[in-house]
């Protein structure tokens, strides 16, 4: 039996691109279900019952939800290009990074965004990024020369941090500081897998405007 | 060379405990080195420089932060007892369900204790726990007829929240709502393995009523 994969999404999500790259990089064929969040399919309130969020990717009728986990299933559930390192020390290191993205990175660069570049707002997000910048160090990717579930996981910061950044006139990825970050950045999405499963730049550009911008 | 194995931690922490039980699992031999969180070791801050906290697993040499990366790594470097199922879905789920416990049932437990049971607080944490009984149905353990990752994450529901109940005079595990979770909890902390990983219940009841309690 052929596998019959299914990602419930919104276009705009990183989150959702998270899963769409990883599924990319592992050559998986999927259908992307777009879910309407102001109205959401009784698909994806049974798939995630507990939280009621994208994505969630449903594997030959087995729904899984939060794009990390997501990400680590598809690795170990598909053969192909590895998403984590095979070494369980530097697979700890992955997770590691990934988890400091989701749980301290991420909110500190939405309150950033949030607060159109505050002062104290950007000088938190700058600390936690200065440890992604010397992780980069001598690198191409956060995973070597190729890029693995901490790029992955990076995605927010390599497509939507610039886009708010244009959208609000801030800056917060300052080029002295970050130089490696922002090189990283570029080489990340523009990996073929990654500009595949990435929305035309002018999807974030408009959200963070809609959203933080002034009337 | 033989394994030298340290875990950095403070004796009442139940990320603490959630190591120590995985250790205890795996039958790993290891070295308890007590931290003095008002006081941080210069051994903490290096293998730790990130988030600076216990608990920290120092694997000959190599350091790993993150009580659930932790328990992960522990399971990959050591056989033994399996900590996660095999499964590649069943890994996806226990790794969901030990990601809701710590984003969103401990956040909630510790605000409906922080509150002394306020009426809302609760309500909130019911309806996270009601998930986790509904996952307790027909199963002696989120394992099955073994402990594994979901309920070892759990380890803060079976043992604190009773502690803090005590300590305050407050009821959140409501017998009636919550049959299974409370045999559970019986199950979970009489486990050789656990009950050897847990302070004595006096710790909890101590650092609840000096933190919450009324003067």
């Amino acid at each position: 039996m052929a596998d019959v994969v299914k990602l419930y999404g919104v276009a705009g999500s990183p989150f959702v691109c998270r899963v769409k790259i990883a599924l990319n990089l592992k050559e998986i064929k999927h259908e992307f279900v777009v879910e309407d969040l102001s109205n959401k399919s009784a698909d994806l309130i049974k798939y995630n019952p507990v939280h009621k969020k994208v994505p969630v990717l449903v594997h030959n009728g087995n729904p899984i939800s939060e794009s990390l986990v997501i990400i680590e299933y598809i690795d170990e559930a598909w053969k192909g290009v590895p998403i984590l390192p095979q070494n369980a020390y530097e697979k700890a290191k992955a997770r590691f990074w990934a988890k400091f993205i989701d749980d301290k990175c991420q909110p500190a660069l939405f309150k950033a965004i949030a607060s159109h570049g505050q002062e104290e707002a950007v000088a938190e997000v700058h600390e936690q990024l200065q440890f992604l910048e010397n992780e980069l160090e001598g690198k191409k990717f956060f995973g070597g020369d190729n890029i693995n579930l901490v790029d992955i996981s990076a995605t927010f910061i390599a497509y939507w941090v610039g886009a708010a950044e244009e959208a609000l006139g801030i800056k917060i990825l300052i080029k002295d500081k970050f130089p490696k970050l922002i090189e990283w950045s570029d080489n990340y999405v523009n990996c073929q897998v990654v500009k595949d499963g990435l929305p035309p730049r002018e999807t974030p550009v408009a959200f963070f405007k809609k959203r933080f911008g002034k009337a």
